[in-house]
């Protein structure tokens, strides 16, 4: 089999694949632009955003492509779809890392620690800052899938109660009640906390109107760290000029890098990350994991992990 | 009975207490100072901090002292213990408070939540940061009562491990293993994070020493929400310049407030907060549930909650 990386791992991990398929053959390329023989490709492993529909057709025996991420939205999918050329992902492997960043940010907030850090700086000793708990809140998760699970599962430890959203209202591990995407508004109403792990589909843009800032409590956070299309930035932006909301965690945006000077930078009421949430060093290692499962399935038959259905995009 | 408040609880708590307890009197009042008629107090329901030898010795009906905290260090000892009256504080009403607020800074640690403000205030979009996880690493918590138990559990929720440290190795929930308070460097020989819960008492005043930080991985971060005696300054603040740790989080110091121009104040690799860890909206309540619990053990038999052993000081 030939297999092609349009990424290169750590030496470690070449030699341990290596190692561990030794009749198949590898190759790791720096980039998509210096493999040589990509027609001969049967198996493509990609970060995903540098295939386009011209190489999909040169690429006349490829089977399989591992996407060695989660977003799939800047793959050529038409043209996959018309090869019926089998698509995985790395689903999963980015819950831990994005539930921890919610987290944090979640105890951010309610402990302050923004202003704690202001007091320091000006050598302030004040303990009349009223902190807050996570213990007794609510959190409202949009996306109930591997991601939103764990940021239940770990809030619930947190004895505070869990909201999921999905398009059907589907049961799903560790929410203690679940909404349609159709209730949105009665989901978050009564969340202390708002946070959407949403991927970009057709369903999902533009999702948030004003009038779910409306229902949500003016003492709520959002936090998004799905994708930035999920809202318009003037409806967002309204909903906290407004006061409809009292603090949104951002760490995706319509435009990336957030441009400069946008007014979400130095907004006291909006905190800005560089999409970051799901970048570990764990990583790559937790992707390999992935692929080296699908490989044996590829070889030997077996259910492969994260199949994507490429015409629902997800 | 005659049961005497030297703090005032909300004017609906006041009520609630009455209602709950028709057959008792109850005076609340604004601090000790104010009280009227202290020598026929038969219950005293305090912070702790405001009594001395010479009140202990006019309240001749005293038999019962209340703490509505979990620090006894400043109350008369062996006033009270002559006089063999029963002491219960509130213990376990900060587990929830200050195990979050731990969680809280060792997320801020492993995330580096504080470059990401700094970038983001320099409208700076900054991806190749490598963000950790809590996922995967070690915390050894110093106490192994209600507070670190907490600490423990919601660490296991992160998927870390847990090692507890108490004075006779005694067994105690949510920790994969215990190490004796003489087996200190052994304990954080490994630990990503030392976490100190530890009061003040004859044992712990200046248990850390140098060799426990040239034990500890020179990436750890301490976070001491214990005692400010639990290490003398010069100590840690050698141990932070050089590098034998990475960061120090410390709410607790050996003067509080923490003087102007202290050291600690801006050391980079030192957090300060103003012994904080354990404030939040819900204290007071907390406490109350458990007065009301020991109110009827006092009244119709039972066991109380949270006795102190006047002679240990816990």
């Amino acid at each position: 089999m030939n297999i092609v990386f349009t990424f290169r791992p750590s030496r470690d991990m070449q030699s341990d694949i290596q190692a561990t398929f030794p009749n198949e053959t590898f190759s790791f390329y720096k980039g998509i632009e210096d493999v040589l023989s990509i027609e001969e490709a049967e198996i493509l492993v990609t970060f995903g955003t540098d295939l386009t529909e011209e190489i999909i057709r040169q690429c006349h025996s490829l089977k399989w492509i591992m996407v060695a991420s989660a977003g799939i939205e800047e793959m050529p999918l038409q043209a996959i779809k018309e090869r019926d050329i089998l698509v995985t992902n790395a689903r999963g492997i980015h819950k831990i890392p994005m539930a921890e960043f919610t987290l944090g940010y979640m105890l951010n907030h309610v402990k302050r620690f923004a202003e704690l850090r202001t007091l320091e700086q000006s050598e302030t000793w004040n303990k009349q800052l009223p902190l807050g708990e996570l213990c007794g809140k609510e959190v409202a998760i949009l996306g109930t899938g591997a991601i939103g699970q764990e940021i239940a599962r770990l809030s619930k430890a947190f004895r505070m109660s869990t909201i999921g959203v999905n398009k059907s209202g589907h049961h799903a591990e560790e929410f203690d009640q679940i909404f349609t995407i159709d209730e949105l508004e009665a989901a978050v109403r009564e969340a202390d906390f708002v946070v959407s792990v949403l991927p970009s589909t057709k369903e999902t843009v533009d999702l948030l109107q004003p009038e779910h800032f409306e229902a949500m409590k003016q003492t709520a956070a959002f936090i998004n760290i799905g994708r930035g299309d999920l809202v318009s930035e003037t409806v967002l932006l309204s909903a906290i000029n407004d006061e409809e909301i009292a603090h949104a965690y951002l760490d995706v945006f319509a435009i990336e890098p957030l441009p400069e000077a946008h007014p979400f930078w130095r907004h006291p009421n909006i905190t800005v990350t560089p999409h970051i949430s799901s970048v570990t060093k764990q990583y790559v290692p937790r992707a390999m994991d992935i692929f080296v499962h699908n490989l044996r399935c590829f070889i030997d038959g077996g259910d492969y992990a994260n199949v994507i259905d490429v015409e629902k995009g997800y």
